[in-house]
């Protein structure tokens, strides 16, 4: 027996295109913005103003970070297939891994795991209500601690260039306050930031990964969907570095001095 | 002598992050949208509101066609390594090439190309003025003569199943015209389709690839980048699929399928 | 300071192409096999006879499967971008993650760290001898007790297909015997295998990958390349597999079945 | 009606595994080379032993070509996810494009349709006879006048660097002659070096690209497979270098370089 294939995204016939439930012609071309769209995609519905201003802020932080790995391979790889716009794209992606795209999922995950498995009498009694403060305190202290022993660095905390405040993650707080959507997730977060500061005795506050898992969570996006986030936002980063690329190559001149410098203990007549 | 490396898409100290040339702490987190966002990435400025609702609908366009070849692949890879959900976007993104994505790059380099490279006289003499219509109709004119003569389909018309009418296409067109970013582009476009529908004997109405095209043109966006559109719109119909595809499984159904069929002509017992 | 960038692979003058020391024309190109030279690429020398006959037989082992989930990818993805072969490798490799390039790479994991880590003391005395066969399964039970305790699968063990032996593993293990590589990693592996048998109480023989591990792990080759062997070994089997669908074409016709079935039940017309 | 999925390429059993007709156990592993297996993959049959050699020489030439832009995406890609090792090859792949990849594919589809489409009356009247050195010469001055008038480059010709010989082209015809391969595709792609150098006035010898196209086609390898010739071989090249990668980083010197010289204009202070 098989099982039935079945999708939820999208269908079309001859005169009909319809996206998660709605007709693209008729209520969403010319009418959604781009932002809009893709929490329609993720979620099934249109965001509402608030939810919209929160999740394009979200979205927004992760499109450009200057000349990242990823912008230069997806440079070195557009010079070697010019026909294939996509596989450049595909290729700076690909460095959207545990190390850049991860850690707003590893952010959304300890939150999100902290705060649907740990006991929670309080919370339970009184649905619907927020999470008492005295809980998340309890929860921060036990994420660090855990951490501490696990000798693991805590998600979302501390900036190599950032210090000693990231400036994305006080403005997306902000948003997400102005428009009611700094919940639990994004207390708990900022606890944890307090807590790990003195526990491990050192600046470490939340970065804009960190705003972001924790954001993310009060949309209600799944932690593992989290790297999607900043995949979907660089691909347009990519693209936009892939056109300035075009224009004003710089791949050969990479190319060439990493080849010289690389090989020149090897060639004959280095010393 | 080496050539000075130089990018203009953005910088960061330890208190700023610059995204061509603007703060995105104050001036764009919470501020502007993603496709907006996406508009500054590609033409270093803001839209006006009447770009920004037309760049956002032929993105918006682009992000979701259900259940394609580039979806499937992407669940398929998805199944292979859930531990990087970049790499099956980065494999869905890889088929959006000369087929797919290709289509929009090409009817806006037939456009481009046309109305930049062939003589016009009279725009010429009243530079900042519309090309006057005659002159539209022959280019339209050569341009499918030239198609025919070469065997050649013309890019943007015609499609397997929106037929007669591509619904997107009507739309695209009205949101153009609405704000003002329905000139030359979207009318030679418009002409070559109804000048191939005569001379090829058969509807070729112009496709919503097509449409986009043309306006990608009228917003200044180069010809080789419009395949980018493409590129950047699916990444988030990609992650969508792949977060349906980690709440109901496709992957192992397809595979099995796939995998039973096209070996049973060889396995022992066969006939 | 700048770090100086070496790199000790190959460079290139005028008249020479120098491989890992080796003159390209003059040493290697008609004389070395493609499995040798990938010996030499990852040892920085080339085989024994003994070893070029036990590495071309885990690659070997790798390169086909069939119609796999990455295989499909492929083709879906060249049906798409028939531009570029490369995309369509790329997107089958994108494949060979953690669920399938990993299994051997998982293997070779354990087998390391358990013959490096822990205490041996005999064989810390004798250098250059082999490890008591006691040592070895004293190691065996622990490494199967603590998966156990972790409640986590032994990597390279069992196979839902090729049971209750795998007959790649026998082959595998008796080339590594013939040529004098069936050391200790070999025997502790099997002796997992036999461990796991008796300590989850069904059969759990050696699979292919169990084996690649450790023959990998014989010939010195560290545990985080084994995934690439899976890597290069699967790039042949996906161009072989390119180039059947170049001729006899599937995509569109998986596409088709796959797009229909999975959004009848939202159609116009389906109850 | 549904077309049939069919594939020839293997399948298995609990207990075989049947690659392209043979027992994968019993018959190949530890008794045929990998290069031999891609031969199999590719051809459908294990390769005499003349084309053998002349099989993996072709690829051997393929594998390494020191820090190409290729090999650097990877190693910066791989930087960012190191989870996913295949994802840092699929990068590297990616650029094996138009530029690198492409050109044994241009060169060989020259001489394919060349030697496919053209008249050669005293071919067809002696079938399985050497074409004529006069047909082929004729041949060559067409090609190389049909590019003159073209404006374009003749695939397979000349070198930045390898000048005025490539030394990987004299040892893979010497090769092949060696082995009885060097037939019509090999002289017409010499004649064609030969003319092209009198026509354009400049020395044009045949290039490794060239010299692999002409030797893959005597193979019957069809064109549109050769630049997978250049992707499997590179797979292997890739896989080193990322081992050279994990045990001497380069990507994070080679990041901050780039990100500071090509920011330094933007950054408050500079000039």
């Amino acid at each position: 027996m098989r099982k039935k294939l079945k999708s939820e995204m999208g269908w079309s016939t001859a005169d009909r295109i319809v996206v998660r439930g709605r007709d693209l012609a008729e209520e969403l071309i010319g009418k959604v913005s781009l932002g809009d769209f893709a929490f329609l995609e993720l979620k099934g519905r249109l965001p509402t103003k608030q939810e919209s201003i929160v999740f394009n802020a979200i979205t927004v932080t992760l499109v450009e970070h200057g000349m990242t790995p990823s912008v230069i391979a997806a440079r070195l790889t557009y010079f070697g297939a010019p026909e294939s716009l996509q596989g450049a794209v595909a290729a700076g992606l690909l460095g959207m891994g545990d190390r850049f795209g991860g850690s707003a999922e590893d952010a959304a995950r300890m939150l999100q795991e902290a705060l649907d498995s740990l006991p929670l009498p309080r919370q339970r009694e009184r649905v619907g209500e927020r999470v008492e403060k005295e809980d998340l305190k309890a929860l921060a202290s036990q994420i660090v601690s855990d951490h501490k022993a696990r000798k693991q660095p805590v998600a979302g905390l501390g900036h190599p260039v950032h210090k000693p405040v990231d400036p994305r993650t006080v403005r997306l707080f902000e948003v997400a306050s102005e428009n009611g959507l700094s919940g639990r997730y994004v207390k708990l977060m900022q606890l944890v930031g307090n807590e790990a500061t003195q526990v491990f005795g050192r600046d470490l506050p939340v970065n804009a990964t960190g705003a972001i898992g924790a954001i993310a969570s009060e949309l209600g996006i799944p932690w593992r969907v989290c790297r999607g986030l900043a995949v979907m936002a660089r691909a347009i980063g990519l693209v936009a570095h892939l056109q300035e690329e075009m224009e004003e190559p710089l791949a050969a001149e990479i190319w060439s001095r990493i080849e010289d410098e690389s090989s020149s203990h090897l060639r004959p007549g280095s010393d």
